[in-house]
């Protein structure tokens, strides 16, 4: 399976939506069909070069596709997935797209049938924007992509949603779900619980000199409030943990300052610059 | 004075040299008289248009100026302010830039002679890059000006350094020190201080895969350590009182994940989006 013959979307926001324009730009599948509910999505997707097909029949999409995604918000994943799999091609490969992958690897794992062979993803990309209309075919360029791979996992599948991500992304990785959800709330939930915190601890005077610093710290609190809250949930023992590891080093800040300790704090300061300045971003 | 005859940049690293950018460039002064200790940056400042003349010599740079303004770190500020005093024409203007303002006016307003007129200034414009390198002219557009006035500042001084800014800046805004240490501890010196804790709470596992959400909340992370621990510690007392609020608002998230309330969440989540979007965001 070089070049797969049909792969279904399920779900046209921010991620289904670039997926399938980034898919059909490279000529990545025979036919892109997407499902949506709303059929103004659905035509908006098509005029925008993301699906050749719509439909909001979800059995009908997903006849004879080798590959179904489902790009959903994270609460609909599992029952979407149960809800496919009836009708999917027995042997054909089942992925997703969401934020957290525990809640979702796991109950799909016992309720999906042997034939249908799963493997979690989850592209990291996306923006505090949400919809078709902010579909972008270069949103996943430069990021990385996690698929997520257990002993029940098909290695032939991983290999193939991983061929889907590969010309899409700057690498792909597998790892286990839980080190994914451990991962992702340290350098994705935490920053946004971080932001939302932040706008609600100042008041509309401090906002509205709100100088850069401010405004890149609490751009993700624009984003769609039901979708974080579905995330956070679904990776709450993990967050909780992440939250606590950042509070201990808030804290050794904040120790350092109030015990008016200038050199212990001018050295955590050097160390997470230091940190900071190796990583590789493309907006600089 | 509806144009000044000379202005002296005394720093010529982002700020100064950003300033005297802008300046030149609208025709603002006279002459533009920089000065820096090292010789090298002079010639830079020079090269890149940042000012006319410049001079190692600190009483030849302020000899003759109607308006001097400070664009060192913080903690040099007062020492200079002193020192150049002694020089200035009586009846001239000084002003600085400084991040941080009541530990700036209140010993200035103590020890400078009464023929030198004094206005605390900052410009909320920077980034995270520092040096005559990193200047330019367009830096404060967009930006606030907050210029501060007590019941000693003279008037007249306060309206020819807001007829400096007034070009620059999106607007300027006058108010006592200690609000604009409080704001800015809300706005800049919290954030900052996440950045640098977000950073040093995360392994290089984590880092390696980084989104842009944690790219951007940890952009200013890459800050001069140097610079930022002068500006905590010189704004101490308010930075740790918005500690404290930023952690009882992050303390009102965590607890609602942790007591399984989702509609809590959602709510307060949904209320710091309804006001960052609310924000003017140039980078939107």
């Amino acid at each position: 399976m070089s070049r797969v013959k049909q792969v279904t979307i399920i779900g046209l926001g921010l991620i289904g939506g670039s997926l399938g324009m980034a898919m059909k730009r490279r000529h990545l599948a025979g036919r892109v069909i997407g499902w949506s509910r709303k059929s103004s999505t659905l035509r908006q997707a098509k005029r925008r070069g993301a699906i050749d097909v719509g439909t909001t029949d979800l059995a009908r999409a997903v006849q004879g596709a080798d590959l179904v995604v489902i790009a959903t918000p994270v609460d609909a994943i599992v029952p979407i997935a149960q809800r496919v799999a009836r009708w999917m091609t027995p042997g054909s490969i089942l992925t997703d797209v969401g934020s957290v992958k525990g809640a979702i690897v796991q109950p799909l794992e016992r309720m999906l049938p042997r034939h249908i062979r799963f493997v979690g993803g989850h592209p990291l990309a996306g923006s505090e924007q949400r919809g078709i209309r902010a579909a972008c075919g270069e949103l996943f360029e430069d990021s990385t992509c996690i698929l997520t791979a257990t002993n029940r996992t098909n290695r032939q599948a991983v290999r193939a949603v991983m061929r889907l991500w590969k010309p899409l992304v700057r690498r792909v990785v597998v790892m286990e779900s839980a080190r994914h959800d451990r991962l992702l709330a340290a350098v994705s939930h935490v920053p946004h619980l971080l932001a939302f915190a932040l706008v609600n601890a100042t008041d509309g005077a401090a906002r509205a000199i709100a100088p850069r610093s401010f405004l890149d710290a609490t751009r993700v609190a624009q984003s769609d409030p039901a979708l974080w809250d579905e995330i956070f949930f679904s990776n709450r023992a993990a967050l909780l943990a992440a939250m606590k590891s950042f509070e201990r080093h808030w804290h050794v800040l904040q120790s350092s300052l109030s015990r008016g300790n200038r050199a212990a704090l001018l050295h955590q300061l050097a160390t997470a610059q230091a940190r900071r300045h190796a990583l590789h971003d493309r907006s600089r």
